[in-house]
């Protein structure tokens, strides 16, 4: 060992440059690493504080500790990696010609500048805020830094607050709205958009939505925050776009992040055009001996090839860990790109997704085919549970692009399955083959999954034509002159019905009952059944008796979300 | 319509047959199809058997039913399907050149003969029995059909059977021993071989039998059975081969199944080397008017090419939908081949495999590296529970072969996981990259099979060297001059510890002990710690500062299935 032990810095003590500090430790025992963090904590599990803040634990220690229950504090940092952390330090600027970065130690004001040989920028990205008056009030918070679940802890230990606002109806934002509401605290969600969780499509979203009102929770969509009102400088209401005053003592923005590009556009690295640090697929920043990985860079979508924000806490890690092993032997990795993939737990739903959904499929440019399915995740006799999913893939080479999944059962396991699948560029053909492992406690004999890829397959051979809640919705509104058969029991009809105008035909009756439906061959007929599986299969028989334009109406009952008549 | 409609038959009704018939139905509305079902019983869920057996449901009924709770009686089949389902009646033979199949109605003893221009063979299997003295006894089952779940059910509602043995430490043997232990049965699973569930590497397979001890269940191996015993024509113990008798009176053998491949022999059909019959990948017999599904044929392995039989209740259906596409348009549907994927619930772990085990990767001429991972599947704040797993891969292309998943934790997800990346020919460097979807209710930052990636990885790239458990208990037993490090806490060491003459050096102070190792840098130290985390880093470190045979026991205390000191 006569060479100089390689300088490496790290800016940002989180997720993406820890992790890119501890492979690059393993990699070389002999280098020198300093990782620069502002805050006092390290390596927090922001995704963790939910839950923290919701009560489903209590020992606020569990957030920055290793499985085996040491805190990573400096000390640790120092004695098991060899890692030294300089907490509560701001980096400040970068001097690439130097090859420096100044920064101040915040409680002493002290600057100071250290050498580098390869950096590595993992400032991750701030919260955005709303541009309205009154944001300066007491009581309005984010929940981004382990500060903010600190005092949002507080407010559940404290029980003084009864009304709660949360301004964004995104995963972090249905995450807060859980956790309040479990700290007994009346909330309500603000979504300026037309529709909740971005990530889904509308039709899945509003089931999301009326799951989170079943559980006495509000949501408010179309409609931004105009105002926050206050009182002595304390907050009491929200006042909305349409003019509504909604009363609280606690508002909670997630309205997204932006990256934390400021260092590196003052180094005059490149900036991509969706505002995030542009790496290459070693995460190299345009300066060679600058990586920059997590929150704060773009990274290329695997589907479509574009270059979009991915802030993700798997995502931050995977690329520490390639930039880890990049420090050390340069080029040895790669990041490959992002899926999307990600989830959420909002009350007793699980909501996921990767790909792309149907919208940002359009708008790549696909021609696409979609299927709604409704189904159990394990059979009726296990007591399996509900999921809601969509499937969406490209008509010309049948490859999968995209697949949601929401409800009560375990969507965890079918959106893994499906992220695997377009990892390897799988289509619905080789998904309706599948050979998953199925056993009664774990999935239905044909697993969700697959039966989703039999439905697609039955949309994209023209076997099966489709129509979604919504569409049926509009018929019904503007008086459409369609048919609409329900294929379910009489028993099942007497218990919940839609109430639309449809008629009842039991699936077992039908083909006796032909007679009742349209002489009009040509007149739309739109089938359903609780999920719609005996809706298709009504809808098999129907065209082959005839009729042209038979429709089922996808996912059936369980995909409705608008008012039924019991 | 002029045409005359199709005729189709087919022979077998559980679950390859009734699919092929459901979908040609489907596919096709003016078909003659025609079910030919030995069994009393139509569309049965064998893989519930052990459940309604072990009393997790009561109602029989939900065995043969739809989701919505109709049961599939001929009745059903009739209505909803119009499909003639002929029960009790068994098929006697094909005469290929008439294209007829004669049955024989089995209460009047009636035979009739019927003409097919499709006919599809989905014969199921039948289980196999040790031949061996006293096979006659009253008291000695099966659990394959759903009269033999009827009378293991009755077992369990008399209350009289105290104590059991199940024949064979395989999948339904180990479901069937959980059920009988549900009911208050004392049971002992004899396995001839020297490890359970033969879809395990032994390392493994010694961790599910060590769990299933702990539930005071008893595995007897490496022993078969010699002999029932009995009094009177009924059972009351078994003997076997090392002489031991074991008093019990009831046993139930789930030695394996061999297909029902006599009908399409004695047509002269091909059957396969493996004794299935053989088809191509329509699923067509070497008669291209007659086609084969499920239990009674042999399929492509998509790993090796090879044929292998896959009697899996997933398989059947999916096979038997290529089928119905095919009957109706010859040549439109193809099954691509099998992983070889399947789950299992032992008690309270859940059993997975998918891809090639260790020794069937080695038997098929891969030259591969193996890497055995502990770790939680859900962060320790959200109550993770452990998984174990092994995963498998080609050293040349990188290509994951195999992977296998226990422990109390989530291993289902992880298991269709990477069967869909197997099924997408990733390698371990794309597994290392992959997007899943994460938040902590579902998975770690980096999820297990993330994790198992990343250690493989650094297998195969030399950054660790690993050692079995297995080796190191052989290199104890044998007094091999290795050194063996624990890198715990003293804590963790006080609470549990393997006493195989380990010294303990916790990891954050290993860099300041370096001279208590051994003073010769090429003697073996073996690291560990709970699940090898902090092994693994220890031994990075150990080999910096130059010692050469520097490994990690894989798995770590977790993985290890020997008696601990503590
Ligand atoms: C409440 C919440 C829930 C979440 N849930 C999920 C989830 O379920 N799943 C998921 O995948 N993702 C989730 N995320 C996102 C995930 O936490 C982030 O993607 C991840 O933390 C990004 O890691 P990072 O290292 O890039 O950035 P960060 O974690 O933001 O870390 C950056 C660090 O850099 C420091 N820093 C910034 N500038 C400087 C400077 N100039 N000098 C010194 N230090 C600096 C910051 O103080 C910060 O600690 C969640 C986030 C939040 C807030
Ligand atoms: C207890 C148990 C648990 C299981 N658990 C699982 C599991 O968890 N996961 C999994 O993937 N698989 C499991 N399996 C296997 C799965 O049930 C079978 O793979 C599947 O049933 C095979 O379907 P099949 O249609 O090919 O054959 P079968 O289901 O065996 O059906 C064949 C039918 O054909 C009838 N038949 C045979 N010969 C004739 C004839 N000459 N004339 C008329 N009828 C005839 C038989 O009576 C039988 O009903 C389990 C099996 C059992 C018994
Ligand atoms: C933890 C953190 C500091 C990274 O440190 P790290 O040492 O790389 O991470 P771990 O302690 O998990 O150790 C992982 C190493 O052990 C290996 N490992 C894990 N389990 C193992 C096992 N059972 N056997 C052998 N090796 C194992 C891993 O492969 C990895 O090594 P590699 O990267 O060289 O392949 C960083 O990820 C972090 O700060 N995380 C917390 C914050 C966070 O992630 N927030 C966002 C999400 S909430
Ligand atoms: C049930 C059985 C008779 C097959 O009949 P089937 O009609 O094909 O099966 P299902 O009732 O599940 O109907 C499935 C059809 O509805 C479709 N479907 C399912 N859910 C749907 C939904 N929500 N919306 C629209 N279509 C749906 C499926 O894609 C399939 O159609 P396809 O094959 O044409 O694509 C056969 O599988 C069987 O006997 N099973 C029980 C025994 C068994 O499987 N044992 C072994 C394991 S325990
Ligand atoms: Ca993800
Ligand atoms: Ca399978």
């Amino acid at each position: 060992m006569s060479s100089q032990p390689l300088k490496i810095l790290v800016i940002g003590g989180s997720a993406a440059g820890p992790k890119a500090a501890a492979k690059a430790r393993r990699m070389d025992e002999h280098a020198s690493i300093t990782l620069i963090q502002k805050e006092a904590d390290l390596s927090m599990a922001s995704c963790g504080y939910p839950y923290y803040i919701g009560g489903v634990f209590d020992d606020r220690n569990q957030l920055i500790c290793t499985p085996a229950g040491i805190v990573r504090d400096p000390d640790f940092f120092e004695k098991a990696k060899r890692i030294e952390a300089l907490v509560q330090t701001e980096a400040l600027s970068i001097d690439r010609d130097a090859k420096t970065v100044t920064c101040r130690h915040l409680p002493s004001g002290e600057t100071k500048t250290l050498p580098y040989d390869r950096l590595v920028i993992a400032t991750g990205a701030s919260p955005l805020y709303p541009p309205v008056p009154g944001s300066d009030l007491d009581g309005i918070r984010t929940l981004h830094s382990l500060g903010d679940a600190d005092a949002l802890r507080a407010v559940r230990d404290a029980g003084k607050v009864t009304k709660a606002v949360v301004v964004g109806g995104g995963l972090i934002g249905f995450e807060v709205c859980e956790a309040l509401h479990l700290a007994g605290i009346q909330t309500t969600v603000i979504e300026k958009t037309a529709s909740i969780l971005p990530f889904l499509d509308p039709d899945l979203a509003k089931l999301v939505e009326n799951h989170v009102r079943s559980k006495e929770a509000d949501i408010i969509t179309h409609n931004g925050v105009a105002a926050f009102l206050g009182e002595n400088g304390k907050l009491s209401g929200v006042k909305l776009d349409n003019g509504t005053e909604l009363p609280c003592e606690l508002a909670v923005i997630a309205v997204g992040v932006r990256p934390n590009i400021e260092l590196a556009r003052e180094a005059g690295l490149t900036i991509g055009a969706k505002g995030g640090i542009a790496v290459n697929d070693q995460m190299q920043t345009s300066d060679p001996n600058i990586y920059a990985a997590g929150d704060c860079v773009e990274c290329r979508s695997l589907i479509t090839g574009e270059m979009l924000r991915a802030p993700f806490g798997d995502i931050a890690n995977l690329q520490g860990r390639v930039i880890g092993r990049n420090l050390i032997e340069p080029g040895s990795a790669s990041f490959p790109g992002i899926i999307h993939t990600g989830i959420c737990k909002i009350f007793d739903f699980t909501v996921g997704f990767t790909g792309l959904i149907e919208a940002a499929a359009r708008e790549a440019g696909f021609d696409i085919e979609t299927a709604t399915v409704s189904g159990l995740d394990i059979p009726g006799y296990m007591q399996g549970k509900l999921l809601i999913s969509k499937m969406i893939a490209d008509r010309k080479s049948g490859r999968v692009l995209g697949f949601q999944c929401i409800g009560p059962g375990d969507a965890s396991k079918r959106i893994a399955t499906v992220a695997m699948a377009i990892r390897g560029n799988l289509t619905v053909d080789d998904l309706s083959n599948a050979d998953l492992p199925y056993a009664p406690p774990y999935s239905l004999a044909l697993d969700h999954v697959i039966v989703s890829a039999h439905v697609l397959e039955n949309k994209l051979l023209g076997h099966m034509k489709g129509v979604s809640v919504t569409e049926v919705k509009q018929r019904v509104d503007s008086g459409a002159n369609c048919f609409i058969l329900d294929t379910r029991s009489p028993q099942e009809f007497e218990e919940m019905r839609l109430g639309i105008g449809e008629t009842l035909i039991p699936l077992g009756a039908l083909r006796g009952r032909l007679d009742e439906l349209p002489a009009d061959k040509d007149r739309e007929i739109i089938l359903y059944c609780k999920i719609s599986l005996r809706g298709y299969e009504g809808a098999a028989i129907l065209q082959a008796h005839g009729w042209t334009q038979v429709k089922v109406m996808e996912g059936g009952i369980m995909a409705w979300p608008y008012p039924r008549e019991k």
